[in-house]
């Protein structure tokens, strides 16, 4: 009998496992049952945390570091990964302008600023790539992708023709926006965005609105932090001639997705529908008899865009079934068979505690989908024909 | 296509679920999918706590309670089962002797008595029964089983022939046993002691040594009670002359094993193989095409006579396979999967308390028992053949 060929596509356990890491306990377990099996592994993401990790590890690429500016000003490390075919970069935002670097006392959305993502799409545009995957979500900002924008050469300028101070505070003298200084290489290079929202720039809806009071926002900076993402929309508007306030999205990480589309050839996708585009995902599901996935955690929310959601429906389209794994099985997984999800199984051996189990990650993963295939064995399974001697 | 046959073969998850429960659970998830399977539900045990209860669902019989003399002399109320073919009864000695009547301050396995247990027997056989199943384990007691033979008639008297203060201290002025107002009606009963143990009565592996200080004994209690049980033996091997000392099991529950083997038709059994025996397991298994087990641990211990191990051989004698479900998965399962259990799945679903685990046990077991069944679908498990038409 021809061995099988499972497809490993699952997302990171957070804090316990990389997507990679349970590629490899996944096989590590199916292994003592299928010993002569093929496995693909296909570590996902879904443009959140993570995503650069997966990204670069799918595709044998590599992880860079970059000194930029971080949403208060002072210097942060971000990282960014060179994907495996030399043309494509990954970066999730939150790296460079991540809400992770202020906390309770120095979060402000005023002066909160999107700069350090900017110079992280430069640092990716200096290696020539013609393409640059970004991940939006767990910002620390509200400037509408101002900052970032202004990395790349833009100038926004008050009536005196003075530049702004930065942050989503300053937007309230913007005047004029000068792109003459952006950088010219950006016309080359397509920008796909992750975005999981659909909330617009602004209104009751919009990012301040929606996200400011995350981001340390009053009520009364809240009014400021929506007021001024209105005048740059309108600015935007009159001056470049794109009109970005309504696109759903364009809220997304205070107003990132604006600024992207407005400065940069960008479109807005459901991120993990980009990863599973970058690694060919069909492609690959369409030779595996198999497909396992897996997340942390699994419930009522995985439809809404997470990996095993968005592993099952691609994976439904090429014809395979699939089995998804997680740390923590919540309510409403019903809801995911009719998605795709054949079936899920958590991986937890006990009453524990969580920092135990995010320690044991690996065998845990192991031990159940050895399992798994052991039901697959004495079910008889053997989802292809044997091929004519 | 005709429907599969689902045997449900669980022990009780302590603290959480009876083995009928378990059933219940199992069929309510395996039914999500296989709707139209027949399901024979098999409330196993392994002759420990639950074992009564499960023989009475799994037979259709009843249960009993009777206040009987409790292990340090005040009255309990405990409780046996008469199953459902009328001639059987079933007793946990625990019920009347066991260690969960006494606390740190009032265990003494001096005075501790098995009378209670003996009085249970007297009750059982007011109903007519033919045969008694009895689960040792758990008792207070240390008295060789003598409390129990003398509430079924035997006299335990000293050198000026007055009768023994009750409990394994007593036993030290034992000098002759008069069994003339044995209570006939154990001539005709058959009595099947549920010992899961191998300790003689006497010596550095008896009832004294190894199971004396959990009682309470201090050393220098588990050498007298040691000394009081070799007397007990020789006055039996002497005037009765049987030898009970160095069989197998003799001293389990305090020697209650050699009690019952010297006054009584006995034999001592696995639990759980009694169990399957009772519940005619191997000809249901043989109307099977697949057998769900469980317990609410499984580890390295369960293959040493826990149910689920039962389950399992007996299942491969009928050449049937096994998925076991545990609420606690622990070390050494592999060692299982040479034992006839073809997999085994946790059911808990993340990180949580034990409390809240035992609440949610049906919904736990549900879960993950359709999602095993939900890999048997995908699988295309047809485990017999089309019949022909």
């Amino acid at each position: 009998m021809h061995g099988h060929t499972f497809l490993l596509a699952p997302d990171s356990f957070k804090g316990s496992m990389t997507a990679k890491e349970v590629c490899l306990a996944m096989e590590t377990g199916l292994r003592r049952v299928y010993p002569d099996a093929r496995y693909i592994h296909l570590p996902m993401a879904d443009g959140g945390e993570g995503t650069v990790q997966s990204l670069v590890d799918a595709s044998g690429g590599t992880l860079h570091e970059r000194e930029v500016t971080g949403p208060l000003g002072a210097p942060v490390t971000a990282s960014f990964g060179l994907l495996g075919d030399g043309q494509t970069a990954a970066i999730e935002m939150a790296s460079a302008s991540g809400i992770h670097f202020v906390d309770e006392h120095t979060k402000n959305p005023l002066i909160a600023t999107s700069y350090g993502t900017g110079e992280l799409i430069r640092a990716c545009l200096d290696f020539g790539v013609r393409k640059i995957l970004i991940g939006l979500g767990g910002s620390a900002t509200n400037d509408g992708g101002a900052g970032m924008a202004e990395a790349l050469g833009v100038k926004f300028r008050d009536a005196n023709g003075q530049e702004l101070r930065r942050g989503g505070g300053g937007l309230a003298e913007l005047r004029s926006i000068d792109t003459s200084g952006l950088d010219p290489r950006l016309g080359q290079v397509e920008i796909v965005v992750a975005c999981d929202v659909t909330n617009p720039l602004c209104g009751a809806q919009g990012a301040s609105h929606v996200f400011g009071p995350q981001k340390g926002a009053t009520p009364g900076m809240v009014k400021t932090l929506d007021a001024n993402l209105s005048r740059y929309a309108d600015v935007i508007a009159q001056q470049l001639g794109r009109d970005v306030r309504d696109v759903p999205g364009a809220g997304a990480a205070g107003g990132l997705g604006a600024g992207l589309l407005a400065f940069t050839r960008s479109e807005l996708r459901r991120g993990v529908d980009i990863v599973l585009d970058y690694n060919r995902f069909e492609r690959q599901a369409a030779e595996a008899d198999l497909v396992f996935t897996g997340e942390g955690g699994i419930d009522v929310q995985t439809r809404f865009g997470k990996t095993p959601y968005g592993v099952a429906r691609a994976s439904r389209r090429a014809g395979k079934k699939v089995i998804a794994i997680a740390g923590f099985v919540g309510d409403g997984i019903e809801s995911l068979y009719d998605e795709g999800i054949d079936a899920v199984f958590g991986i937890v051996p006990g009453a524990a505690r969580l920092p135990d189990l995010l320690a044991a990650g690996p065998e845990n993963v192991a031990r159940t989908c050895e399992n798994i295939a052991r039901v697959l064995k004495l079910s008889g399974w053997n989802s292809r024909q044997e091929p004519p001697i």
